[in-house]
């Protein structure tokens, strides 16, 4: 099913939250003339939600075409934007006033958009872009979601997913994601680390777009631990696990302090910077891509990217988002197929 | 005792390893028209091996003046370099290789400069720059030794030093120091907080050269804890003792999320960063000003501050080193002297 007349990949979009500036930044991305038929575009959201952003920023220059029954042969029509709904439509919807039911939409999109990509032919390449959710009210109605990330590991049944943000300037991956920093230095193992390593090993064409990729890996206490008078890990954790990912791919350095590997990294030395949590990695990420970032997350089959920005309520509908990183998102994720 | 003919205020500066590139950024700093009659200039080191350097780098743009017996009324001169020797005299110092003897005389020419700043008039307005310490040496014979900033707490009985990085583009200031990142959360309290911010609040004009500074306070958790979900110490102890500091400085905000309040900063809509541990801080700082950073000392009674580099014993003598960080944290120590 879902089998594109070419063998042009397929990009999944899920729409996110209808109330924040997904749709709008869909319509728009879907507008723009660089990302014409780079792809075949699915759109997993609702009809009339879509139907409205499109008229409204799509100016025109695409049409939508609602697949109406996906367990078909349907072929997506790659001249126009593929909707798939699964129901049931959402009722008044609004610009910038989130709801349960507009939550409960974004789930269920994101849903059979995972479940359409689990159980597609793996000839077609694909991959999927989200747009951002609302974590709060979709919490509300699925508790313990606290992100794309997460969720889709459980979807996919994956052992082991890493998060990447792609930037034009940096390239980061934190090793721990959404825990207290309290919790960081224990949740850290030989294997955890390696793992990752190797995974953004394997898939650092993906994330580089080219041949080669230097690794670095950030220590985890000030100045690199001074040889275990601040702190054990560099020792205990983080140089095995170096040294293990090396056999596997040996342009890995590490570990090296957090207030230099960055610097490295700016200056070129450097093209991915593996941290060990959440804001040493985010920290310095934003500071210099804040506004192009790309969330890219590795080990579900397929890659799934979306752009680094929130559903941004206050703005939405009012044409003031920009759709720079979505865009960003879409073409990264057609260049990850092409380098799969 | 040492009392200026005139109110210029007196910089007193220790050498630091002799093996290392202090003695050299010393001289070339010296000999730097820009900070000629900035102050009285009052060097605490090895008079053969400040003599050394002064000949190899000082480019006879000044003299060298031994103060012989600092407990006289002995006068500083402005015109010449003075020099405080403790003694004994250091045989056989080379660049590149470090010592005990070298370490010794170290701690010995520190030391001196804290007992004579300590007993001196209040009148004569001063500060102390150190230049860089081979600490793992000093450790040997010293031990516990980690670094100025604490060896000048004890000595000075402070009951909170605070350190602060000053950069052209950022300046920062870590809460907690040179312990494990395991051991941060614990480490923090409203206390330590709050204490932390009125002191740099007390002193922004020093930090900034303005009058005023917005000060803005790093979040702990990711997402700033997403209100208590990803780590409660936002709610607990950051957010409290921002609320008492804004009791004594009203421009004070926080907690922000890590990843944005160091973007905010770039973007020069806060003038300070207040982080909770060294690399939250130094990481984004580094990023920036890798080259042009100050360290300052707040807490001890008169400023200190110290180029933002280390002995660097691969390039001592070499005429490689730059003066550049060493003449910064001179300027800055001036101007915190006239804003005090």
């Amino acid at each position: 099913m879902l089998i594109s007349p070419t063998n042009k990949p397929q990009i999944f979009i899920t729409m996110g939250d209808p109330s924040g500036i997904g749709p709008e930044v869909i319509a728009k991305s879907m507008a723009s003339p660089a990302l014409k038929g780079l792809a075949v575009f699915i759109v997993f959201g609702d009809m009339d939600v879509m139907a409205r952003a499109a008229e409204t920023f799509g100016r025109g220059s695409f049409r939508l075409r609602k697949l109406e029954n996906t367990e078909s042969q349907a072929d997506p029509d790659e001249e126009a934007v593929n909707i798939i709904d699964p129901g049931p439509p959402l009722a008044n919807s609004r610009y910038g006033q989130p709801t349960r039911g507009g939550a409960e939409k974004t789930l269920s999109c994101l849903d059979a958009a995972v479940d359409i990509m689990r159980r597609s032919s793996a000839e077609t390449p694909k991959a999927l872009v989200t747009a951002p959710v609302n974590k709060e009210k979709i919490a509300e109605i699925h508790p313990g979601f606290v992100g794309h990330t997460e969720h889709l590991q459980k979807a996919y049944g994956s052992a082991l997913v890493t998060m990447v943000l792609v930037g034009e300037t940096l390239r980061v991956v934190p090793v721990t994601r959404h825990i207290p920093l309290r919790e960081v230095a224990s949740a850290l193992s030989v294997d955890l680390i390696a793992d990752t390593l190797e995974q953004v090993a394997s898939n650092r064409r993906m994330i580089t777009g080219g041949e080669d990729a230097k690794i670095a890996v950030a220590a985890l206490n000030p100045h690199c631990g001074e040889g275990g008078k601040i702190g054990t890990e560099e020792i205990d954790v983080i140089a095995p696990a170096v040294e293990r990912a090396r056999k596997f791919y040996e342009n890995i350095e590490g570990p090296v302090s957090a207030d230099v590997v960055f610097y490295k990294a700016l200056q070129k030395k450097v093209d991915i910077v593996v941290s060990m949590y959440h804001d040493q990695g985010l920290s310095p990420f934003k500071m210099v891509d804040f506004d192009n970032g790309v969330n890219m997350t590795l080990g579900l089959g397929h890659v799934r990217t979306s752009p680094d920005h929130g559903t941004a309520f206050d703005i939405a509908g009012k044409d003031q988002a920009s759709s720079s990183s979505m865009e960003q998102a879409i073409r990264l994720a057609v260049r990850a197929i092409s380098t799969a």
